[in-house]
């Protein structure tokens, strides 16, 4: 705070892009400024023609990334302050942002009021936290830190900090999994299920962080996801759905700032969780919302108490969002499907598509089901009735028929579609069943294998829980693009296959009937 | 974790100086990796002949900063590598440090046990942790969530992760204030009284943070204080004391990088504090450490029990670590002396030395009592009688030559004493007595004049605590060395001039016997 401005420094632009934190760069021979004395506070405020960003500061001795008397901005921070290179501006230690007053009352245990999840989220976006900032806040309401009602006033924050949209439609349904099984692909059936219905669903999702593919990652191995937001419109006037990168539109973007730093400390907070995804669904116009929530040993909810905990903060926090929620509890036991990785989990849908015999029947059960029930959202559709419903829509075709229509209008890619040359198979330890399938190991493995950059890598399941196997027959085959990759996936299986065997009895038991 | 190395890189050294946090510049060409793909997840790793380095990942669009096939490295990553420009080195997703899995526990509310602290530290240490998930491990650790065992556990990893210093000798003291209170530069009083007895007294000590000046900040004034570790041997064992600024030797370095994210974040946890004040000394070499521990309405610690529970807290972990601890809580409620400011400061120390009758006398005062606690370490100093001799040694100018001679061995300069010459002051409000004085508001002011990088600003106390005022008559002097933060100190003292004034009954009890 004790630095103000003196004379005026010259921006510059330089083309670093510094991933979702604003980075100011000053020369430390700057005449202007002492820089050494910003950096221990970390933050400085840029000030040019009425805008103001706030930048960690960055201290150069190399003129040809910024000159004595120039300051340099970040791509994100310079588009930030919307300036010209070349014009004058001011710097500043910058405060601490005025809400993390609150966050440091979080810390210490209070409970904090809608206001101030109100103005932590609002400086959030306004790029006023460093990640370090927010790392706080997310630690500080991580676990069970948040009560239902912060959870809500955080989701509404969330929402209020971006745009939202409006299809203009008495019922906009969504589906969404709040993730951790491998090969889960079931959006990229309902979506083309529910829109032959009839029934608008724009089905928006970012790409994987830290699983080995995402419905868009899946979607990208088919057509074109990354659609500006008119042509999406479009797209979905016509064909009343669509399966696309939510990237493109703001949609509570505070939320996309905390996932950029919740995803890399590999935090896992139920409250954070929910007022993300009902957010991101709220500013996406949905108003009727599935949510797949798998149980399982090595899924992300592990016990049924805890998915009932959790349900009924999705119920609690939708109903008070005006959002109509139906939460299912899965099997989270195993990977669904066969393939892990872009391409291969494209094959599985294709195949349920195409009716075809070898398709994975789990998949298709359960895509059935979860389209049945958001078809059920039709206020037409009697209770029980929306699972004959899809499957009459699935296998009479037009499932495959309305795939091949969105395919085409978000873009058709044929040249994808093509799994990884270099291949290797591991094989059973020992004689018996499949007792346990370890969702984070296989998808450890699918991702060292090159999924989801390399879209051809990942692994194909040969066996699942239950299944007989001889010593040494192939429990799955491991696809990659590079040697490299092959050799750290091989490693990886070699270390720990993620399957285990044993007597048929020690299976474990489904939490839910499939 | 899915990138593996492909194709070798070149390194570049990229001369951004990235404050304590590893910077790897990769540009968007890149011909051997995708770049965005190793963005999301924040860190690489970086390997060249036999040595690795951990950094966050920037994406880079000007091959003047780095060209595709090039890595950059910033200034400390690259010294870190310890590799050569152009030399071939390889790129992978880094995997989070195994040891963030403790601190994910901690944040779930389990107790951690000292191998889960040496494990943190020592991947803090070897820049195994970003900026984000050290300010996970402060926030997770924060407020009372360490028991004392843990506190211990943490102040050992300290230790062990840097240098230790060994004086070679039995008894080796220092002093160190919990910090809060401006003007409270006591230890630039107590290192002469105490070297002038014959005590070894090496005192080091860091920069001012988020304060208006430090005791290295104000010795500067007189005397060079960053000086090489043999050099600071020699002094010390040649006048027995010295002041000067630790940050030359590796002395507990996990707790610099930890205070590095704890200042910008205004964390404030007795246990880091505890952790953080009593591994230093240890490191530093000390066998004997009197605590100074304020107590009022502004400072750090603003109630007497709360002042008792972290003197036992220092007393239980001190006794663990070998170090003989003495705790004396102060009275806090005001600036101590009269200048707020590193010239201001050093003017008031020197005032003190020569017997000036214009010595601030709470200064003197408080002063005296803490090195006569010290001098009673000595066994062969009575309990009682470390006071009376303190006084003898400054009043018989002992202390002044002592310090003169400190100076003159540090190097002294001269040039530096000189206020700002840039001045306003500030009026009373009403008539009245003075009833309470804000330590934080007082800060903020002279860190807004310009304190402690203009040496020469600050603000001069003209009324204390209980002194009688009548309208509009000077409080304060405030001094600065530019017109910018002569205005935005103007600003801040017209919002709230940081003094109350009332009737002389409501004036705040001391909390202890001055």
């Amino acid at each position: 705070m004790s630095r103000q401005p003196r004379r005026a420094l010259r921006l510059r632009r330089v083309a670093i892009d510094t991933y979702r934190e604003n980075v100011a760069y000053l020369h430390r021979q700057c005449p202007a400024y002492r820089a050494e004395g910003f950096q221990a506070l970390a933050k400085v405020e840029v000030s040019a023609n009425g805008r103001r960003v706030i930048a960690v500061l960055n201290v150069v001795d190399d003129a040809r990334i910024v000159a004595p008397g120039e300051l340099g901005l970040s791509e994100q921070a310079f588009a930030q302050l919307g300036g010209r290179a070349g014009q004058a501006l001011r710097i500043r230690h910058a405060e601490p942002p005025a809400s993390m007053d609150a966050v440091r009352r979080k810390i210490g245990g209070e409970r904090l009021d809608p206001a101030d999840y109100a103005a932590i989220i609002r400086d959030i976006t306004a790029n006023r936290y460093s990640k370090t900032e927010i790392g706080a806040f997310l630690v500080a309401t991580g676990q069970t830190e948040m009560d239902r009602d912060e959870v809500l006033a955080l989701a509404r924050a969330m929402v209020d900090s971006g745009e939202r949209l409006d299809w203009q439609e008495p019922l906009v349904a969504d589906k969404h999994c709040i993730g951790g099984i491998p090969g889960n692909r079931t959006s990229l059936l309902v979506v083309p299920i529910v829109a032959a219905h009839g029934m608008l669903i724009p089905k928006t999702s970012s790409r994987a962080i830290t699983s080995p593919a995402g419905s868009a990652d899946t979607m990208e191995v088919l057509a074109a996801v990354a659609l500006p937001l008119e042509r999406l419109r479009r797209i979905v006037r016509k064909e009343r759905g669509c399966i696309a990168w939510g990237g493109t539109a703001r949609l509570a973007p505070a939320d996309d700032l905390l996932i950029s730093v919740e995803r890399p400390l590999s935090l896992d907070s139920q409250g954070q969780m929910v007022a993300s995804i009902l957010s991101k669904k709220v500013a996406a116009g949905s108003t009727h919302l599935l949510i797949d929530l798998p149980v399982g040993p090595t899924a992300k909810v592990r016990h049924m108490r805890e998915a009932q905990r959790l349900r009924k903060l999705f119920e609690y926090v939708a109903l008070q969002l005006g959002l109509h929620v139906q939460v299912v509890i899965t099997d989270g036991r195993q990977p669904v499907g066969r393939g892990i990785g872009p391409v291969l989990e494209a094959r599985d849908v294709l195949q349920v598509l195409q009716g075809d015999p070898a398709a994975p029947p789990d998949l298709r059960q359960k895509a059935l089901r979860l389209a049945g029930r958001v078809l059920e959202f039709d206020p037409d559709v009697r209770g029980g009735d929306g699972f004959p419903i899809a499957r009459d829509i699935l296998d009479s075709g037009r499932a495959l028929a309305k795939m091949n229509a969105i395919v085409d209008a978000q873009g058709r890619r044929e040249d994808w579609l093509r799994l990884g040359r270099l291949r290797f198979e591991v094989g059973a330890p020992a004689a018996g069943y499949v007792i346990g399938i370890d969702n984070l190991q296989l998808a450890r493995i699918a991702r060292l294998a090159g999924a989801p950059m390399a879209k051809g890598a990942g692994v194909e399941l040969r066996r699942k829980l239950g299944d007989r196997v001889r010593r040494g027959e192939p429990l799955y085959r491991v696809y990659a693009e590079f040697p490299a990759d092959r050799e750290f996936a091989r490693a990886l299986a070699a270390r720990d296959c993620g399957y285990a065997i044993g007597r048929r009895a020690e299976a474990p038991r489904a939490f839910v009937e499939i």
